[in-house]
Formats: C-alpha cells, structure tokens, sequence
C-alpha cells in the first residue's frame, strides 16, 4: 500500500516505523508485525508499532534512522507490504522446544541480532530459552564463531597469542594490568582487551582509563601487541563481537546471564584476536557469579571443551573469591594499589599471590619452569614494571607516572566497628552497592579502602573501611547504605550457640 | 538528579523516557533500567532509554502519554533517580527457574503487565517461561482470577449464566450465533462475548458485525442479556481481563500461545460475566491449534480441573475440524451461512450437526431432557430464529434482516480441478492464508465457498472453490497462493503405490 512518509526524530531500540490501526487492517498487520518499506530503489524490513493519535491513516512514521538507511524523506511516498518474520524465529522457537540447532540456525539467530532484524521481543525469548534450555557444548562453539563472524578480528603477524580472561564478579579484583606486564616482561605477547564494568562497581577498562587511553583501532592494538608485547585496552572500543552489546542491555533488565550466552560472548573475543593460549580465572565464591567449587568446576570443564572445539588451548584457574580482592575498591583507589604493587609495594599480598599465580600459569603455557616463582623474579626486579610503563605510554599515558598521582575522592567518611572479634564475613554483593552508591565507577575518585579483612582481629571503634566520593550527596546516601548492610560481619569467637529446645 | 522535560509526540510501547548517556552514568543507571520520574506532586516509575543523538545533557525526554500522567510540559524541571526492577521480576526469574508461583507472585505479574510496569522484554520473557516451563492447576486458576482482577467484572441480576467458548483454530466455524439463539430461545441466559481473528481469516465478531454492532458497553450487555437472554458482542469494546490484549501483542511476534496464559485468559472472561455454566468445544484436527484427541482430552482434562477450582460447572465437547466447518470462509460469507441456517436452511449439514449437538449440551446443563434433539426442534421451529432477531435488534441490527442481504465480493474467481479423482484432504492453513490474501477479516465480502468438502467425488473441471474479494489486486493475490498451495487435494482411490526396492 502506498503511504506518505511522516519523519520524525526520535530513538528506537530496533528499527520501526508506525502506522494508523486501519491501514493496518487493510494490509493485514499487527502490531509487532514486520513491514517492508521500500521506495522503488533501497527496502527494508522492520517492526510495525500502531496508533491512531501520532499517525493518519495514508502516513507511515518513519524514524530519522530508518530514513537514512531508506533515503527518504517528508512527504515522500513508500510502499508497505506485510513481511514475514526472519527465518531465526523458527529457530529461537525450536530452543524453546528444547531441541538442539545447527550451525546454519545459530548463526541466523545471531546474523538477524545483528543486523536489529529481531525485537526487543524476540532477542528476550532467545535470552530467556537459552536461560532455560541451554545449549551442549557443540551450539556454544558455533555460537561463538557466529559472533566472532558478525564483527572484526584482528590477524597478529607475530604468534603464539596468549589471553587471560577472568569471570569477574569479585570486588577489586584489578591484577589484569599486573598479569599483562609480568607475562609480556617475558617476551610472550598478551594483547588484552577488557569491558567496563556492566553490574559491578569497576570492570578493568574502568580503573585502566584513570592512568592511560583505552580507546584504540584494531590496527593500533595490533601494533601495540606486535612491538610492545602487551595492552589493556577496552574491547568496546573495537567491532569485536558486536552482538555482545546489543545483548547485554537485554540481558541487564532481566536479571540473566545464560550459561551458554555467556560462554559464547568470551570465547568470541579471544577467537577475534586470534588467541592460540588463554587462562580462565574463576572467582569462586558466595556473591559472586560462580558461588560453589563444583559450579567452578563445572565452567571450567566447559571452557576446556569448548577450547578443543575451537582450536584454543584453555586452562583455567580456580581462585579464592569469598571477599573482596585486596583493599581497594574503585577506580582511581584500584589504579592506585595495582601500580603501587607494580612500583614494588609488598601490599596486599593477596593481590601479588594471585596476580603472580595466573601469569606463573601463563608462563608455564609459554614454556617456562616454575611460573610462578618466574612471576614474582619478574615484579621483584622491576621488569614488569618498565613493561607497564612501556604499554601506558604506548597507550597514550604519561611516562612519568606514579602510582600516587591517582587519588581518591575529597568527601571521606571512615565506618567504626561497633563491637571487638574477629572478621567472619565480608559481604560482596554489599560492597559492589555501596561502591556504586559512592559512584563508581563513573566518577573516578568514588570507592573504598578495606582495612580489615577476613579473620582479622578487630577492636571496638577500630576502622572497618573507608568511603571516598567525589560529591557529598553520594558520600551520604553511601552511608546510609553501610549502615544499613554492615558489610563487614564481626563475630566473637563462638559463632552461634546452640541449644537445646526448652522442654515445654 | 534534576533534569529539564523535553516533550515529543512519540508511540511508546511501554512508558519510557530517553536520557543522554553522561546523565545515566552520573546517576548509574543503563538502558533497560527503571527510572523514577516526579516533579514533587506526582512520580512514575519507568523505562529508561538511551541517546546521544534525541536529547541533550541535563535534558530528559518525555513523551505525551508520561507526561500527561506526570503533568509536565515542556521545559519544566523534574527529578529523575534509579528506581529499582518491580518485585515481579523476580517471580519471572522463578518461573524461569522452573518453580511454582504463589497466588501473590501471579497476581503481582499480571498487575504489572496491567499498569505498564513491566517491558515488553520483560513480558516476553515471562511468556517464554510460561511456554517453556508450564503451570500447574492451581497457578492457571490464580492466574484466571488476577487477570479478572485488573478489568471490569459484570454482576448478572438472573442467574445462572450459561457460557459457550470455542477454542478455534477452525476456518468457517459460524456456529456461536446459532448456538446463543437456540439456547436463548429455549429460556436460559447466555451472554455471549467473542473476540475478533487474532491469526484467523475472520472471528466471530468479524462476522456478527456484518449484520448488528457488537461494541457494547458493560451495563449494555448486562441489560440485553437479562431481558433479551442472549448476546454475541465484542469482548474487546468491554474492559474485562484487558491484560489479554497488551499480552496477545507480544504472543504474535513469537508465534506462541502458551497453555497457561491461553487457558487463564479464556476462564477469567468466563469469570468477569460470572458464568455458572460453561461449554468449551475442542476442535480438533489437522492445521488447528488441536491437532489430535489425545491432545485434546488433555485440554479437556485441564479445563475441568479448572472448572472445579474457579466454580464454573464445565463440560468440553471435542469436534471434528480436519477440514473447514460448512462451506463459506470470511465475513459476509459465514454470516449469510449461518443466518440462512436459523432461516430454515438445511444446508450445510455439518454447520446444522455441529450447532445442535453444542447447544444440547449446554440445553442438558440447563436441565433438559434429549438437548440436542431439542436443540433441533428449536432450530426448525423458528423459535431459534425468533431469538435470533430480537438479539440482533438490542445491538442494533434491522428487523428486517435477512441472510441474503450480505453480499460476497464483486471480484471473483472460480478454483477448478485439473484431475478426477475424491477430495482427500483440505488444508486449514492454507485456507486460512487464502481467505486473508483477499482481505478477510477487513474486508467484508472477501472470502471463499469451498464447493466440495473431504470424499466428495470430483472430475476433472469441477470447481472446487470460489474466491470473491472487494478489489481485483486481493483477487489476483490469492489466486496465486491457491494456484501454489493446492489447498484442496484430489486423489484417485489409490493413494500412493508402494513397491519393493528395485533389486541392485
């Protein structure tokens, strides 16, 4: 049917047009039906939203991003047929029968996310069956693969690639930047890209930003990798699996993570940049995502699996999470403590043993004995830290910097134990709200120093933690919610007396 | 934080507001999160957008319907703050996980869905579970009674209220004002509502419109019922169990209707009219949403399980719908069929059989001896179109009505047969497909007569059927679909020829 084009400026999530309920009718459309638009020389199909207040009947309301794509403007005159849904729906359909794709029906599904051909609607119940149904290890392969096919990867001349990735999920968890320097301190190339931080306080682009640039082309890491050795550069910066994001913010509403989803998006980083080597680190632990050993277990087994099927050699690291890692927590208090360990600080040491871990693992992947013991030659002696310095200034950093040029936030607040004992419990899930509550990690100052952790030994009106924030409206409702948590469980030495039931 | 209303005349599926990306990250919120509007005297919880490119830093966009709730206008400052997922998120969560809902966790989704709390991501989801992991008994029957909850409930004076509902699925299924006016005329009151096609060619408030109005107001219905005994209005112009109609808008996309929302939704318009008695007819063949008997009795089986848990008596009556019911597909076709059947006509059987065996049933609840040989009698007496007529002038119809003044189609094509041979099956789907291509259920007289029905004899130049439509474009349209679907399958007595494999 022909209509005329009402353009208007306004944002869709997918891409839309609107139309009047009786021109639906005459054609045979619903709401969230598809329609193919076209005006005699570019067409393109898109979801159909209704109303009879902001359309007349003979218009078509077309958002400024499909008249682009359309090359069409006001007054203009389109045609619009009824379109059949992508051929992916059958496939996101069979998920929620619980049968299992093929290559070609998994790489539709993530083709059409790509391209914004499904909805909001129909990537939710991808989601939502994935969630349910799963997928074997065979669908997340090919899973992967699709997403890497959707967006660019970056061909390395020089090779083995190495990678380390971790879940994540723990607070103050910033030995990314450490494990890169040791590992490229050795000659092994490890060409990192992170994320920001999607539900957690600070994600490792997040506190990277504060000391150098993290935003780069394909080409540049690449040449950063191939002569420096290293990076932490923020993989959104690229068209690495673009697909990722547009997930991402369907998956956050909902409260999901699909096993298989999740899987699929790391692995497809690690294919994109070529990874020949690549460490898991699994933080295991209650609040975080992986609360148990078997559940630890269980990921790494996958992670191996799929490592065969995909040509990457995986190992992975199960590590302690049940607390914050080290002290800080938040942007510019992260930097900080990371590149204080770098400079040769012997504090937090549970930040050294696992960054020194990790790399040691790597190492060991690389061909060298005692990994570990290799690590912490190369801290101690300072070679990790002119590698760090050698990837900020390749990064756009100041070749002068220090690990004390990074401060927290003016608007202080200290938070005092009420009671003497011990530290039985540090709460994670707590500390990434109140964190957030400071505003991390958008404002950079924003976090917090934990100067008790757990089984130590603490005395009425001791320091439990500190709180920075960068505005004092933050800082109070911060606060507030420390009160209101208490983060951080004192117990005296018997945790629970147990009785027996009074005799009635 | 405080940001100034920028108002824009924009659909929203769902309330949302747009926000530039720098206010988000000061005030940690992403896309798909909720944010808390208020302007001091009035708040709204809603979706947030994101856009770098619609509005500026310190703006925040509203659209009508938000701000017309919030009375703001253009320019005014209002205070934008997180506002956390509503409680039922969770209880998606749980369902997605598997487990039974509470009555409170059913309620407060579906009173979510109700006030626009919940995203359309978030109701795909839930209906995705809902398909995927099921309910059981008791949740369908709270969930009936919270979608009754949300809309408007009608208090007959004149008990008790018979009801009839068919499940559909079954093109040319004319029967429901036949059945009203032969169980009205009989004395019992049934007060019917029915729905419009949701993927049919035509529903029954397609037909009945043809010949009286169908939108009615609650209070309307409930007068023509108590004096009249008998309706066959449009559920849609009435507020009852509107849940129905946000939740039919996501079902579309994905081509699903899953049991417990389809069961839920049919017993709470049950519920609203108070109805103490109710037939379900089951049809059940080949291209419906029943495709055999055992999957009918399960139905039949869930319905009565229901029936005892809400306090409706019901029974089900599982028919036969391998093929079309009578002959005519589309608006005024099936309401000339149906209405030259009350007249007297004796034509199609299979219309008459079907009518009279429902409407005994539902005679025989009533207290009847031999319902459908009363039924019958009803029908031949012209007591059932007595009824008829009084029915369709309390809503409105001509007292002079007859079945010939509804007129197919100017534009027609006769479909004939290229080989002798019985007709062997007719395909619903198709049939379905056929009818829509001439523009059922809009178009009034699109349509199609099926002129021979399953194990009829055909020689070759028989016509089979015929298309009329209200434009020559819609004609040609469906010519070509029936050309390629071949809807009616002619074969010789033999069917196919099995043979032993060629020896090698």
């Amino acid at each position: 049917m022909k209509l005329k084009v009402k353009n208007v400026d306004v944002m869709a999530s997918s891409p839309a047009v609107g139309m009047d309920p009786a021109d639906c009718a005459e054609i045979g459309v619903k709401e969230n039906d598809r329609v193919r638009v076209s005006n005699g020389k570019a067409e393109m199909s898109v979801l159909l939203l209704t109303s009879d207040a902001f359309v007349n009947v003979g218009e078509v309301l077309v958002p400024n991003s499909v008249a682009k794509r359309l090359k069409v403007k006001d007054g203009d005159e389109v045609d619009v047929v009824f379109s059949p849904s992508p051929e992916s729906v059958r496939s996101i359909r069979k998920k929620m029968d619980g049968e299992v794709l093929t290559d070609k029906e998994i790489q539709g599904v993530v083709n059409d996310i790509y391209l914004g051909s499904l909805s909001n609607i129909e990537v939710s119940s991808w989601l939502t069956a994935l969630y349910i149904n799963g997928m074997n290890i065979d669908e997340i392969a090919a899973f992967a693969r699709a997403m890497v096919d959707t967006g660019d990867v970056i061909p390395f001349d020089r090779s083995p690639v190495f990678d380390f990735h971790s879940m994540g999920g723990v607070p103050g968890n910033k030995i990314t930047p450490i494990v890169v320097s040791i590992v490229a301190a050795a000659g092994l190339m490890l060409p990192k890209t992170s994320s920001r931080a999607i539900s957690s306080a600070c994600g490792t682009s997040d506190f990277v930003e504060t000391f150098c640039g993290i935003e780069v082309t394909a080409e540049k890491l690449k040449e950063i990798g191939e002569t420096v050795g290293g990076a932490f550069v923020w993989g959104g910066s690229m068209n690495i699996a673009p697909v990722d994001d547009i997930v991402i913010k369907i998956e956050h509403p909902l409260g999901i993570n699909p096993r298989a989803q999740m899987l699929a998006s790391i692995l497809s980083k690690k294919l994109a940049i070529g990874a020949n080597y690549l460490l898991v680190d699994i933080p295991t632990g209650s609040g975080t995502k992986v609360p148990t050993i078997e559940v630890a277990r269980a990921y790494a087994r996958d992670f191996m699996d799929l490592g065969e099927k995909l040509g990457i050699h995986i190992e992975c690291a199960i590590t302690y999470a049940d607390q914050p890692v080290g002290s800080a927590i938040g942007p510019n208090l992260e930097a900080r403590e990371c590149i204080r360990i770098l400079e040769g600080n012997e504090h937090p040491a549970s930040v050294i043993e696992k960054a020194c871990e990790c790399a040691g693992i790597i190492l060991e992947m690389g061909g060298f004995q005692n990994g570990t013991e290799k690590a912490r030659e190369l801290l101690r002696s300072g070679a990790a830290h002119r590698k760090f310095m050698e990837i900020v200034v390749a990064q756009g950093g100041s070749p002068d910097l220090k690990a004390d040029d990074l401060k927290p936030g003016k608007f202080t607040a200290d938070v005092v134990s009420s009671k003497s004992g011990y530290v039985h419990s540090i709460n994670n899930k707590d500390i990434v709200s109140i964190a957030k509550a400071l505003g991390a990690p958008n404002d950079k100052g924003a976090g917090m120093l934990l100067l008790k952790k757990k089984g130590q030994r603490v005395e009425a009106g001791d320091v439990l933690f500190q709180l920075f924030a960068d505005n004092e409206a933050k800082l109070a409702r911060a606060k507030e919610l420390a009160d209101r948590y208490q983060p951080v469980a004192i117990e005296g030495m018997l945790i629970k007396r147990v009785t027996a039931p009074q005799p009635r």
